[in-house]
């Protein structure tokens, strides 16, 4: 079970730690102050989240790494996040999207997995639920005013939303990894949560005046470490100095 | 004197955007989780106080701009605040040595404003004071901790404390505004906090290890606009996207 409770601890942590730094790209970027000083605000949340569901992780391996060389001495393959947090921030309208589209779904398996047996994991997962509340709200927001704004947001919204969507499958595609850990009464099985999720995206992008693409295939891969170039690309910059000193503070 | 408390109000506002925007460069480049989230908070904390107190700026101005204008339309020459809040962020030690400097001088501050005429100032002091206090603890901690730490550790915070403190000397350094704002009881007059500034760094710098420069001239320009080619490359980063597209969210 240690094995399976920490390969489930790093999709949950990998997924937060990999968003939260390609939110914090925004850092000082946003075009105005308020909305600066809000996705850094989540960005601080998803990398605090990230931090206590690695250190979870780290003491089911029993190996002797803690949530820091986790987070820094990894390499892509060994990275467990969905695809759909490590595809790069693009504009205003990308990451609005896909911070609502992650958002709800975590608020969702937040919810489920204050019942875990793991105590730990419980305590993190209601600490996240009143964050990731609060996020689902925020970008939902947006994404009505931006898809009932101007000409220009609501393409810009429309075009993200289209790219973003061959993304989602990945966040509920049930493996044997997710069954056991919901058996055990670690984890939440992910397929679970997908009718009310797909019930509030639909909700708030039918609102938003946002159609909703039609996807042939689903993209997948990062579960099991088959990621994109873009997380490579990403882990370079996030883990030079680290990697060039390990262990010390440059 | 709306005019004085316009300007006064700038200098104080600049130097916490532009310090917040130095820091939120280690944005998910610091090497350690907790103190990538610490650094964070620190600079969410500058940019929200830089974000009061341009809007009070505006307020004073009458002009119809406001905070936002006030941060992402202005040229480095109207910039008001001091030469050490814009020095590239160079390495961890710079970033802690700068970082508690500017701390314990903005804690004095923030704890004789509290005490302005201008009552929505003294509300902003107060929380700034809250902030600030926990700024300088991590910070001084930080500079104990490198000083007296390794040999490398110790080298790079003395290097970093040599090249910062001809650039305090303008912290402190009395002009015209600065008398009429203290005479008026909006400010304070900031040579008047200089001798526990003193006190209050030389105490953890002689903990730390850490040797006094002796520097003959000290470095000015800044509360008059003139400012390093730093603070142009910088502003030029910060304000792209708004500049581009005024008034827009990409």
């Amino acid at each position: 079970m240690s094995q399976d409770a920490f390969q489930y601890l790093l999709r949950l942590g990998d997924d937060r730690l990999v968003l939260g730094h390609r939110l914090s790209e925004w850092c000082g970027h946003a075009p105005i102050l308020e909305e600066d000083i809000a996705l850094a605000n989540i960005a601080l949340d998803l990398v605090g989240q990230a931090s206590l569901l690695l250190s979870l992780a780290a003491q089911e391996e029993k190996g002797g790494r803690d949530a820091d060389a986790l987070a820094y001495l990894r390499d892509a393959i060994d990275y467990r996040n969905a695809l759909i947090v490590e595809l790069p921030k693009r504009d205003f309208a990308f990451t609005i999207a896909r911070q609502f589209l992650f958002s709800v779904y975590s608020m969702l398996q937040a919810e489920a997995l204050q019942r875990s047996k793991h105590q730990q994991l419980a305590g993190v997962a209601s600490k996240m639920l009143k964050e990731t509340r609060y996020h689902a709200r925020h970008s939902g927001e947006w994404m009505l005013r931006l898809g009932d704004g101007t000409e220009e947001s609501h393409a810009r919204l429309q075009t993200a939303v289209d790219e973003l969507w061959r993304y989602t499958g990945e966040l509920f595609l049930p493996d044997d990894l997710d069954h056991r850990v919901a058996e055990a009464g670690l984890g939440v099985e992910t397929a679970t949560l997908e009718s009310r999720w797909s019930q509030q995206v639909t909700d708030i992008l039918t609102r938003a005046k946002i159609a909703i693409p039609e996807v042939k295939w689903m993209q997948r891969g990062g579960r099991a470490g088959q990621h994109t170039e873009h997380l490579g690309h990403m882990l370079a910059q996030m883990q030079v100095l680290q990697r060039q000193h390990p262990g010390a503070s440059w």
